[in-house]
């Protein structure tokens, strides 16, 4: 609780009332050996758990849902234990932890530094070593820039494979659940155990085959990886040095660095906000601001009032655009087993957010914004600590339905850094002799 | 063109000096052995041919490509011959063929009726056997409704397997190109020549190695096909016999009937025509609305202009909606090889059509709207003639990427039928010993 007072990570920290049932579940000796047996975690606060408010990080827009979120109700069906609901920017619409009425969330590292958000309180607790995991959600990044801000590694899986049902929709067409842990082990792990399709969610997709627990392994020498030719640090003087570092270390690990244009998943980050996206926003907020506006905060309000405004014809324009991009898109990454790119320009500060609440907030997703609008799977990865102690990582991206190859290439990433894991975790042993898989070794088999 | 003056099948036939140049390609030695050698074939008029006026229906918004339509190109290099351009509802907005200010389009075989539209000369070219076979398009049953009423086989291949670069957009989300032949072994064998991924299409897709010709085949009994639970002919008095007719004949092929809820599929028939998909068609036509509004026929501009009205909000609400139902429809077909439905209620007369052209237009489409939206493929076959000897035809149709698989059943069934093919033509002998393949004999190859 102390703890809070000075990062504001929890919304609702579970008392021990309503803890109990999760562990009397666990009493049960059949239960003994559940794969997540006792493992505590938190959830982003725009996720149902039945009985404890669900606010999105507004106030005057919480309701107690009757029903626990799918992925919820797995993880505690698998043996872990809820213990609080996660502070987030209001309605995830932000990627920096400062856009909260339950107060701004300071980066675990550094004080001056947010924390990354909009899944903010969800990255804290693990950082801080309250949680054995967290789940965040990620519309544009929300998953992943604070999994960079505090040495974490955060999954943004392919669209629809976690579960979103009894989650606040941000836009619904791009929403995805995702993992906050130590590790990208950690990750594949839980990952494996919650990607089933789910009928009660329309957007549910069903995880191929190729893609399950058993494609996560050692990654086979040779993989391609794409090395954008131009990457904007924003200013920061240590930006070049530290991607250098991770493409020497992709090499180290058998990488062949294939340099390629980022410009077209760029220019579809900008399509996503500067475009008719945000109409998708309105749907949960709509009743909220006819009733009673003020209750949003300004900066939220800001983002959302343009909405309405927004036409049919141009969804359509935005979309054939988008379609044009993805089209260039897939061509590049179809000669790729994954893309290399920092997971943000650079870290911004909490006076730069402060002084420029939208500009500083853009910056932060710039290679963050296009994954989910592109139908990508994306991991970030913690690479380094910059001079003055902040972690810094990096992300890899690849084709839908590649994850746990992801998570393979980000697990040998992380055993070549050797940084220290957050919340005193250690790297279990790999499993021998397996080796990762994606959609291509598939074609392998059967074509 | 006597014919012409009759059925107002086309807006321009190519002369002499037009067709020349492909009558050139063909005498080349190595191209006597073409695939297509000397087929003559029919476009309709919103799919470009280099040289040729492009007109949509709509002679103030009439253009001359410098480029032929990709799928066009494909079908010359492979040796058919163009030899017109064909009429068609102005913009393919309708399923009737009588919104044309080049003439309504009469059916080949009772003058009191329309041939079905849009794709309405592209179908009476092949039902007066001027062509082997034709080129329409589809974004509502624009292939498929003319191919019922002259019994002719229509292919609406699922969406981007037969590119759609240089055809004149109705909706780009849903557009399909399509072919009009008389039997589906004939469609099989075209669909297997131009299913092509398209670089210059966004919206093209690579047809998978389980949907290519080899998959054309003998359809093994104990297929399962859903046969919808009530069906509304619209006061036909023929309709059910008609139907009973066309399961009897599937049952015979060795199919198992599966009753099964057609509502949900309905719905989004009707979302399709209630909803802000019309904003997709302002796109081609809003320069000449503004300019010109009079050169469009006011039925169609009846149609067109609440396009502008619909906001984003309606859009993605709309989009909710369909993913919905397509997770209802997605479950529902998971058990089914394929779905039998007619492909119309009820062939509707001239007369109808000129005292209620929206109305009578809209009964068209019940039973083909809904296929594009939901990502299915669907083939109209004859199936009967009425007692006033009108053409009356099935619709077959399935999961994306199981072409060839409906096409198998499709050539099954019309062999089983016995009825006459237009133009004279007959149907080849089935290759021995292939099997038809669909989607799901992929995954016991791999799972």
């Amino acid at each position: 609780l102390a703890i809070n007072e000075h990062y504001r990570a929890f919304i609702h920290i579970l008392d021990e009332s309503e803890t109990e049932p999760f562990l009397h579940h666990l009493e049960a000796k059949e239960n003994r050996s559940l794969p997540l047996y006792g493992l505590p975690f938190v959830i982003k606060d725009n996720i149902d758990l039945a009985g404890i408010p669900t606010t999105a990080a507004c106030p005057a827009f919480a309701y107690v849902p009757d029903e626990t979120a799918t992925v919820v109700r797995r993880l505690i069906e698998l043996g872990a234990i809820p213990i609080a609901k996660a502070n987030l920017d209001q309605f995830a619409t932000g990627l920096n932890g400062t856009r909260s009425p339950y107060g701004a969330c300071r980066n675990s590292v550094l004080p001056d530094f947010p924390s990354g958000g909009s899944s903010s309180g969800s990255a804290l607790a693990v950082a801080l070593g309250i949680a054995s995991f967290a789940l965040g959600t990620d519309t544009a990044g929300s998953g992943r820039i604070p999994a960079a801000y505090n040495n974490l590694v955060g999954l943004k899986a392919t669209r629809g494979l976690i579960s979103t049902h009894g989650v606040v929709p941000a836009c619904r067409t791009l929403d995805c659940t995702t993992l906050l842990t130590a590790s990208a082990s950690q990750a594949s792990a839980l990952f494996s155990l919650i990607a089933q399709y789910d009928p009660a969610d329309d957007y549910s997709r069903k995880n191929p085959q190729w893609n399950g627990a058993t494609a996560f392994g050692a990654v086979r020498p040779g993989f391609r990886f794409g090395v954008p030719q131009s990457l904007d640090f924003a200013g920061c003087p240590e930006g070049d040095a530290l991607f250098a570092q991770a493409v020497a270390r992709l090499k180290a690990m058998g990488g062949i660095p294939v340099p390629m244009d980022l410009s077209p998943f760029l220019e579809a980050a900008r399509l996503l906000y500067e475009g008719p996206w945000v109409a998708e926003r309105y749907f949960v907020v709509r009743d909220l601001l006819e009733r009673d506006p003020k209750a949003i905060l300004p900066v939220i309000r800001d983002v959302l009032e343009p909405a309405p405004g927004y036409s049919a014809v141009e969804v359509y324009a935005a979309t054939y655009r988008l379609q044009h991009l993805k089209a260039r898109c897939d061509a590049i990454m179809s000669g790729l087993d994954c893309v290399l790119t920092p997971t943000m320009p650079r870290p911004v500060t909490l006076a730069e957010l402060h002084e420029q609440p939208v500009a500083a907030n853009s910056l932060l997703g710039v290679y963050t914004n296009f994954m989910n609008l592109l139908d990508y799977a994306a991991v970030a990865v913690p690479s380094a600590f910059m001079s003055n102690g902040l972690p810094w990582g990096i992300s890899l991206f690849g084709r839908a339905f590649t994850d746990q190859y992801l998570l393979s290439l980000a697990d040998a990433f992380q055993r070549m850094s050797g940084l220290p894991l957050v919340g005193e975790q250690t790297l279990e042993s790999p499993v021998k002799g397996r080796i990762a898989e994606n959609d291509k070794a598939r074609v392998v088999v059967c074509g």
